[in-house]
């Protein structure tokens, strides 16, 4: 699905979308936490195994990494007008292991167009990262800063 | 400054922590970008001067990537006991630039035992990186899940 650019103006509290998916590789599993991670159960299948993960599993941040990469592939937030500002309640919610499949499914929940007369306004977009099966590894309320269209 | 494994008992309101330093390289800065934030601003020198960063600028998420590497190599959550559960009040305060010298500098703000009895209580940090200039680029409250010292 091809995205038209959209400006603040153009959002609505409820409107919905969602990715395409990625699937996680071993490799760069371990590539990530080698540069990012660097904590055994993340790097090392025996350590992963006495874990809490039990198994080799993938460092929380690459989820969020991959879950930015899937939203902006996904050409919703395309142009050059939207800028992250931050994120609230960040929780990772399940294990995301090598060969995962995972896609991002987002509301919008909040539209803030204050100051008036400003050219940004703030959206507050949840998003959900879900697994193959089904189940939700992270979800986060991202606040954007987004342009509004000029008049 | 190397530093014992520390358990959930270990731990008090106001502990600080200070990371050593990395600097980001601009091939890493495009690197990560391209592998997870492929937005112009963060890949073209042209496209970033006419954004809101006025120069290529790294990805958030490679600074939240970062700031994890920083927090993991001083050792000071060394040890299998520490699991990320998420994070609150993630900000990105000010751009990251390649090139840049960022540490972090980390302060515990509560304690949750509860509920007695379990293996884990809840420990809050709050984390702020910092670049070579003394501005803080990045800020976030860790929410992660720490063991109890065997009884």
């Amino acid at each position: 699905m091809e995205y038209p650019e959209r400006f603040f103006d153009d959002w609505h509290v409820g409107d919905r979308f969602v990715s395409g998916e990625a699937t996680l590789s071993r490799e760069e599993c371990l590539d990530f936490a080698r540069r990012y991670d660097p904590q055994q159960f993340h790097l090392d299948d025996a350590a992963a195994a006495a874990s809490i993960f039990r198994a080799l599993a993938a460092s929380g941040w690459l989820t969020a990494a991959l879950t930015m990469r899937l939203i902006v592939e996904s050409g919703v937030m395309r142009g050059t007008g939207v800028i992250g500002a931050g994120v609230d309640e960040l929780r990772w919610l399940a294990p995301v292991y090598p060969g995962d499949t995972l896609h991002v499914e987002s509301e919008v929940v909040d539209l803030v167009p204050n100051p008036e007369g400003k050219r940004f306004g703030r959206m507050r977009v949840r998003n959900v990262t879900i697994n193959q099966h089904g189940v939700a590894v992270m979800s986060q309320i991202a606040n954007l800063t987004v342009s509004k269209r000029a008049r």
